[in-house]
């Protein structure tokens, strides 16, 4: 575990400047950008989600903020203490550190996970680190394979050699170090099922690239290792999904951000990630009709919420997607690609759309 | 991959069986176990649930049984397939490779992926084959470490090696090849997070044990990779799960079996399994109480019914912890265990319950 100096120094800066604020008898004060959703932006220059202009003030005399103002500080030497030791925790495991009284008090610093998930995010805006900086790590989840070579925790690591499973993705993976890539682009799907069918068809091998899954929804670790294949070996990121609201919204907060998480668009956005499948199109060119999926009223107002989007809005080719999704009235899974035979989605499906460069950016 | 001739074999039989029944002018008919719940039952030598004596016939020429019928030929056919081309799909696959029509037919063979599964549940017991040995394979998930060295699909993998991630174990175990392993126990726990916890603390080299994790349920692949380390390497497992009605449910699906697999007892039930956490008596120990979180109408129930398990009923140390759960009126959560410190749970909590040998049986 490399021992970086940084988050644990930015921490201890927070403090110092506090107890400055309290030896000049001010009222201890933090300040940082505004979380509230009016202060959410769209860059169009940079095509993500941050934050703007608007400033927030923590002030440890004042009634609203004296709770908040120490889970603040709770969170922030629960982290410190683990940057000192090298230890990581979840965000679960945070919560029950910061759940105690103090001294006298019968009250706990927190009593709900939202809350040190609260002070958390606020941890980061103040300190500009990522959670995972601050050695506190979200779920893990998913598997990679492909030919790269990476040290980790003293191990080194062929991703192409660990047999039918691949390697587990950690929860964090800011401590990775790349030894050699050969791969052309990734291909990111949602489904481990569709990952290891293209494992078992040695499709990365094949084609040159990467396959990562998660299962549903990407967790931390994954987009950042996206990230870090992405913008430290300049590799495309093919996202592959369900042709479904959900499908798309993957999509959209692998590219572009969420509100969540505005302030880390720049270390967890795809700038250069391309929707690659399923789209409305290929349910004509591979005639999948027949497996089409009723929507429910729910996948109506999500895709009607999706398509109003800023990123989405003025794209005519994704609009033209929604378009057609909504007059199918219908979804779409990937899986229905078997019904062509078991190995369609490898040997023919994927290499054609990637030959074609049939992408949506 | 090896290529198992004997499953393909089998379905061969199956279906030689019913071309003769049809050569000889006779009624197409299948016969296996029923799988009706009055059928299951639970076997106090071997302690698990399996199946009873009753039998059931599916015959061709009767209105109630021809689609069933023609079901499970078209699942024994897709599976036959897979073998024979050495390729694995997965259950949903096998739904969208099963929905089609025959002839001018406008029916599909199946409209629900529940219809493929029953099918295939049926399959499994017609033959004797199970899904993993018909080349159909379950979900993925979770992750294993350890001084274990195996060979999987033509790779040598050393799960020892394997940095923060661990091995990403796939769906299907039958292939692996055990070639050392050096570990007195397995430790499998529900949260990939507590797993992390352990290996990031290296837990398994200072106590020469494995750790295993799936998230939440247990995977067929996980149960099955336990099975064979318990089994064919004599290991004993350690459960360590939430105390709450879900962890108990946990440790009873994996010992004991489930009603849904009654038929699949001898290849997925784990005698030596014993509970080791987190446990009512933990909750005095090690002065937890303050972490309880209220039951809620449901987990009353749920308990209720675990306490009636045929299993249970007569085990005094289990009931003791019923009583106990329902007398806190609450449960609680492993992670816990993190507001006694950050590696408690490696450094103290496990070590000292394992030395003192505090499992349920």
């Amino acid at each position: 575990m490399k021992a970086d100096k940084k988050p644990a120094k930015k921490l201890e800066e927070l403090g110092s400047k506090l107890v400055a604020d309290i030896n000049k008898g001010k009222n201890p004060t933090i300040e940082f950008s505004s979380r509230t959703l009016s202060n959410v932006v769209y860059d169009t220059k940079t095509k993500t989600l941050g934050l703007g202009e608007k400033q927030q003030q923590r002030t440890f005399f004042n009634v609203g903020h004296a709770k908040k103002f120490l889970q603040t500080l709770e969170v922030a030497k629960i982290s410190k203490n683990l940057l000192d030791v090298g230890k990581h925790a979840s965000l679960r495991d945070v919560f029950y550190m910061a759940k105690r009284t103090m001294h006298d008090s019968s009250i706990n610093v927190v009593d709900d996970q939202v809350e040190s998930d609260k002070a958390l995010e606020d941890l980061e805006l103040i300190t500009d680190l990522s959670r995972e900086q601050l050695n506190i790590n979200a779920n893990k989840m998913g598997s990679v394979a492909g030919n790269v070579v990476i040290e980790d925790s003293g191990d080194t690591i062929n991703w192409a050699k660990l047999g039918s499973g691949g390697w587990s993705i950690p929860s964090n993976v800011e401590d990775i170090e790349f030894k050699s890539i050969k791969a052309k682009y990734v291909i990111y799907m949602e489904k481990q099922a569709v990952w290891e069918r293209l494992h078992e068809d040695k499709f990365w091998e094949k084609q040159n690239c990467l396959i990562v899954t998660s299962q549903g929804q990407t967790t931390r670790g994954i987009r950042r290792l996206l990230q870090r294949l992405s913008q430290e070996h300049d590799l495309p990121i093919y996202v592959l999904a369900d042709f479904d609201p959900w499908g798309f919204y993957i999509y959209s907060v692998l590219k572009f951000g969420s509100i969540n998480l505005a302030h880390m668009s720049d270390t967890m956005t795809l700038q250069n990630a391309r929707f690659l499948g399923v789209t409305a199109d290929d349910v004509a060119n591979y005639d999948l009709k027949k497996h089409f999926i009723k929507f429910k009223d729910v996948d109506l107002t999500r895709i009607k919420q999706i398509s109003d989007y800023d990123w989405f809005k003025k794209n005519k080719e994704w609009q033209r997607q929604f378009k057609m999704m909504k007059d199918f009235g219908a979804k779409l899974e990937i899986q229905a690609l078997s019904s062509k035979g078991i190995t369609f989605i490898s040997e023919k499906y994927l290499p054609e759309k990637i030959k074609k460069r049939e992408f949506l950016d």
